[in-house]
């Protein structure tokens, strides 16, 4: 991928459209040039269906990182460390746990160095008193659409009344 | 949401596009009802974004379980095991990692009956020696696209040669 | 469950008795009105004995929450953490323990809004530490009376010199 | 107490009545002395409500053991294990629990010997893989109706529709 | 045991010697008694041995306490928190210990009571974190003198040069 | 030490008296020499007190050991385990406890191959299943009598009725 | 590094000299070639002493592993298994410790795919139960002759009697 | 070995270097003797190969430990906290790691004072909150050079582009 692909997927995952109008406005690339950008990604298996989401290894983030993070104990704390968790960049999903763990984060990063920051970070939040990281070997499944985890049957009988 | 919504976002999750034409093939709603339902639903904010995103405690599937699983050891037991794990349903995300727990799970749940469900299915699979589930108290950050959590000046240093 | 059922039930609880009359002085709702309402609530099963004990499922509290509480260590803290444990609504049974926790406590709730207020008391609590809260699946057992978990013949081995 | 107590108390549990016939009935003890024991108890504390509910410690069942049990994994195996976990004297409470332990048990006991002897039948069931029990060194809390854990105003709230 | 066996017992522990002139100019009580009492406690069996062991149980000391201790870091801190551990009353033996645990702990006590107040003077001690106390359901094997433990060959290889 | 003292000693310890008849009787030394030889022993502080009490550290045994012990759940396993872990040299103490460590054992040793030995004895029994051993560093305290763990006043109100 | 950098530091580890002549007998490579390799790379800091030793980093091993093995207990396991565990290729470290874990394993690799080998190979071995590895973000310190980390001092008062 | 052996081999070690020239330069020992004695001490088993590497446990440091250290966390601990782990005599390997202990340190030593003292050595650095150290009861494998630890052929697949 060169420049111009990262510009055009970045446009696509941060305005949550696939409307080449749309990319063109927000990051100046002609029309043209979007279009075909993307037919391509398309056609190498970088973005993965019509929705525009991406294969996070095809696009150069093969790094996955579980961690689970444990934080002090005050008064409506989570929200705060919670939002400052999320906005570490690299950080995908963050979850706010009933158990021994407060947090468990889920990270997809692009190399080690990425590793060290995002842990180093972590680690500057206050309120966070210890974290615990494990690398993924392989990410067996990531459904962008949890739908799609569903027979439509089941999903009818759900959440249908 | 009625019947035809969750036809309509189901086949929107596992068919990949938003096209009212290909919806309107795999479900056989006709294309008007599609196109008018995908509006309102993006309205009423359960479809997220101009990419049919969707936010799943709008959509019911409202219970989010973070789940590690400890399995047997025999030789390659992880591919078989892992498939197994992610063609439960309701099962989002598999990751087969390095630490003391052989994989972590991310399920999207709609009721208690549907977790203890899958923390059965869980069990039914053979190598499967114990899992420790938590529930989420609060999904804080669920990003659908990976691409969205940096910045694009990041981006491009990391994957841009 | 209407608003009268929930008085009624709650004056039972709280004033140990199912006389009518008391019932009747401490909610002021007519001696008539209670016996027939006990007497429904009896047969349709969320009063389980002629002694007044309620399922908590079916009065609506199906959601049973086991909860280790670690404190912080103080001359005599145990006490003082271990009553205000006990005066969070919805704190069913709280042990003092002697291993690696310092309390076990049972907590019976309605929803899980409750649980996330119930988690952040524990927090909001001076000199506890850290919490570690597991759902329960499944009531397997709940017996109000311990005299009922035995043989009578156990019990008079046991109890009389 | 003597066994007359003890006959009568168990009655009023197994019974799930206070009614001076139907403890006469179950007991053959005659009902003048029924209802001057009963009276008797309440005075000493021994009943300490209305309503029959007893206190383990004054009744003698002073010793409380709150146990974590794992089990082994097959499908439905948690049904059969809670159940004879139940059916074991003293045990009081059973919860199948979502987290790392499978059941957390609580029970009321009168010596050592019965500790033994109760920890010992945990490790007799088929699928019990390890049981880790803890002695309470004090009961702060143990409130027969889970509804007098609540004001009543957030009883209605909660539960009225 | 009465108030005597009591005083020359402890006589005995605390001068470390059986002598009969000892154990009176210790206590007070006459040499006849002492000779008396001791040669009934050693029929007793509450004497074990020639050299005055005392079986802890017979003697009334039959709770056992196997506890973990985990102090603060500070330069030299074992030294005296090991000590300050030794100084409680019932503590028997203090190991400072190389792994996660910094200390363990054997205390033999007589009753609840002092467990619950010996686990306070835990906490009581400067440096200390956190305690993990369990009860010993039997002590299956205590043997006052260690060379006891081998036989004669093992303890002349071992130790012979 | 040479092997006349260790006899001797061993003859103290597994005799359980001090006479030097009966030393004299289990070793064939001659009494003058037996007498001789614990006198010195006492003024070298090997034998710590007029009752025989070694220290192990100066008799040599100058490794101990604190051993978990898990055990497999069978009826009654732990009668027999235990009892195997008693009969292993150099084994001081066996605990049969009650939380999530069956056994724990404290053994006096004198060399590092001893460690091994003892490690791999603990392995070989029939129903242990995992142990885990730490270094002491320093032995703070071992009364070999527990008795004088208290003050005189303390064991008088905890023994005498 | 190409092919002959690599046969020339490959024979210089197993041969376990730097002699020109012997890593020429060893590889085939002339004389000359290897003199002249030897002084690059030592010059490129990939030989980072006259010894030989190598930057494990430089030379392309960049993933280091820490792996600590729990094994089944059979008399004389850990004789094979370590045995087994020092064979697997990358392995560079095996310690048969005392403590909760049977062996702890280092590892220098070049990729995550092999990564993923070692730990399949960990797990194939008959009599390893269970692997927890931890990716090593920085290498603070790996010193190849421990005598290089003391003072002189430390290692004369240690050393000689 | 005896003080000339000992500063050889130091020199071997901290200069890097085999030559006779070199070692006699920094320890002024005479070259014939520096000679010599390397040559002894290779026939003896000491040094292990012509790179000058040693065997830890016939030099005298047979009592290897691995440590895990955790850490306080603030932005950047870890490399002050690292560098200090570094420069405690004794210490061998340092690694920064990603999972739940902060570092895994490994440590060669002649004695257990010196266990106790780097123990506490550990203990003194500010930013480490808890180390949990276990003694190797065997070394079952330990390559200076970790080239050795792989086929050839392997290598070359690896390394070479």
């Amino acid at each position: 991928m060169d420049e111009k692909d990262v510009r055009i997927l970045h446009a696509v995952a941060t305005e949550g459209t696939r409307s080449t109008d749309a990319i063109h406005e927000a990051t100046g690339i002609p029309k043209s040039t979007v279009h075909y950008r993307l037919t391509q990604l398309r056609e190498d298996g970088v973005v993965v269906n019509d929705l525009g989401d991406v294969d996070p290894a095809a696009v150069g983030l093969d790094v996955t990182l579980v961690t689970e993070v444990y934080a002090e104990f005050e008064k409506g704390y989570h929200e705060a460390v919670g939002e400052e968790l999320g906005d570490i960049e690299g950080v995908n999903q963050v979850y706010f746990t009933l158990g021994e763990t407060d947090f468990v984060v889920v990270s997809h990063l692009s190399s080690r160095e990425m590793v060290q920051r995002v842990v180093e970070d972590f680690e500057a939040i206050d309120g966070v008193r210890r974290t615990n990281s494990t690398f993924t070997i392989q990410t067996v499944k990531s459904e962008p659409n949890p739908l799609a985890d569903f027979e439509l049957e089941t999903l009818l009988d759900a959440l249908v009344d």
